[in-house]
């Protein structure tokens, strides 16, 4: 993909030619925040959830973004470079990233403060369909996150390890144990059905507050489905009878086994189906098709 | 400093054409070490102790590093970059990251990997006499970071929190406490004098093994002072009779107030004093001087 187009603050440019100076605070200190989008026929799934989320991280971690870059702003940028990438048509995503600028290394922040850097990249995009329709394997790894992993940062390392644990595993996710409960993925938000109710980690400061995740809550209650937010801890799993991941781009994806032992009875659950189901539609209907 | 020279993977080059492409995964993931050296007349202090850090960093989070970037070749690179700059009079500091390359983002490891990038810069240094003589100010910070604490890694989010903190409140340093126990500072390690004997976190995944740290500790032996690695708890700051902060910048620095409160008696206590008088002899007269 060395020949896409990406934006770095204030220009569309070919992604070989787009480069930050080694003193961006993201390059030396992981300082900076992050959403990925989902984009269907040009049409933002979900945005306004994003960019809510999005001023939370910037707020969290004290990034003053100015009016031009407002997270509906880089939306429109966002727009704009899907139509330089001929992304329009299909499916996309979209990453927006947000660092606290350039300024010689120092801990503290610039003072006065410097321009943050804003990065927009946008890739095409195909849902796992086979690994949604079959299910997927996963490892659990321990939570060795920070205290704040409510806010999206790029300050990724531990998610890093879990994710290539996993994939050397031969799995899809890694599922974070800490303090012997399920917090969430590396990557996504888990969700598990015990005695009938759905069980997934309260939204606090340990889980990001994921859009899929939330939007999976609202269709569950539609479906009257009852909602426990009671953390699944290591010893429920081997009565879980259904167990899934959520996020962006992995939608609501059944997890069929975890560390090599089936989950229920090793299929995807009518529970994870039914929401599965309804997450596509309004994923799906969402977007102006066939336009 | 814009004029200076840097260098980044095989070049010496002027900080400002020094650039690194969007997709390092140092700047999408803050996926990389680094190290920070102290120099005096063109020789580095225990330079032993920093690339032996460094080496054990890189395998931490699994950075494989070719043999032509092996530390000790990273400090032959650092010393020429010295001289470029005309830093080998007088003292500088040298600062070494390595990141785990350039890919398209992912958060598993690229396969095949891809070359590491590294970048190399120096500064000119002054030892912050002042308060090393008159003794400093330090706030108490909860400790929000990662359960990997012992790598020296570029996902700094949490220390610049609590140095931004520190900043705002006219303190050099956070101390940070986790579990009603002091960890270590944003950027230094903590010891404190209790009962006649020097009091410091335990070397384990809390904390980073610090240089000086380490040869404090033998100075102390070599004075006959006892170490306790027994965690100051929050309950005994009230009674600690000294308090110092260490590190490659900061030497050893009295701490003479606590979140507003005075250590001991206010002043830098005796065993600081002497600490510090011999930990300055050993960074000063490894150097030749004059040279």
């Amino acid at each position: 993909m060395a020949s896409d187009l990406v934006y770095l603050n204030g220009k569309i440019l070919p992604r070989s030619e787009a480069l930050v100076p080694v003193e961006d605070r993201g390059f030396v200190f992981g300082d900076g925040v992050y959403e990925v989008l989902r984009v269907v026929q040009g049409r933002f799934f979900a945005a306004d959830f994003h960019n809510e989320r999005l001023k939370r991280s910037l707020a969290g971690i004290r990034i003053e973004i100015p009016a031009n870059y407002a997270p509906e702003k880089l939306n429109e940028i966002a727009a704009e470079l899907l139509r330089a990438n001929s992304q329009l048509d299909g499916e996309a995503t979209v990453y927006m990233q947000v660092t606290r600028g350039v300024a010689t290394r120092a801990h503290a922040f610039p003072s006065p403060a410097v321009a943050p850097t804003v990065y927009i990249s946008t890739a095409a995009f195909k849902p796992m369909t086979r690994l949604q329709e079959d299910g997927t394997l996963a490892v659990t790894h321990p939570d060795l996150r920070w205290a704040r992993c409510d806010y999206k940062t790029i300050n990724l390392l531990p998610n890093i390890l879990a994710s290539q644990y996993a994939a050397e595993q031969g799995a899809t996710e890694a599922i974070l144990i800490r303090d012997d409960e399920i917090t969430e993925g590396a990557k996504t938000n888990v969700f598990g059905v015990l005695d009938g109710a759905l069980r997934t980690h309260p939204c606090n400061s340990h889980i990001l507050p994921g859009i899929t995740r939330s939007v999976v809550e609202t269709l569950a209650s539609g479906l009257n489905v009852a909602i426990d937010h009671t953390p699944i801890k290591k010893s429920d799993i081997p009565k879980l009878q259904e167990l899934f991941i959520s996020g962006t781009t992995t939608d609501v994806m059944p997890v069929v086994a975890l560390d090599g032992k089936p989950v229920g009875d090793g299929k995807p659950g009518p529970i994870t189906r039914r929401l599965q189901k309804i997450l596509n539609e309004s994923i799906y209907s969402s977007a102006p098709l066939g336009d």
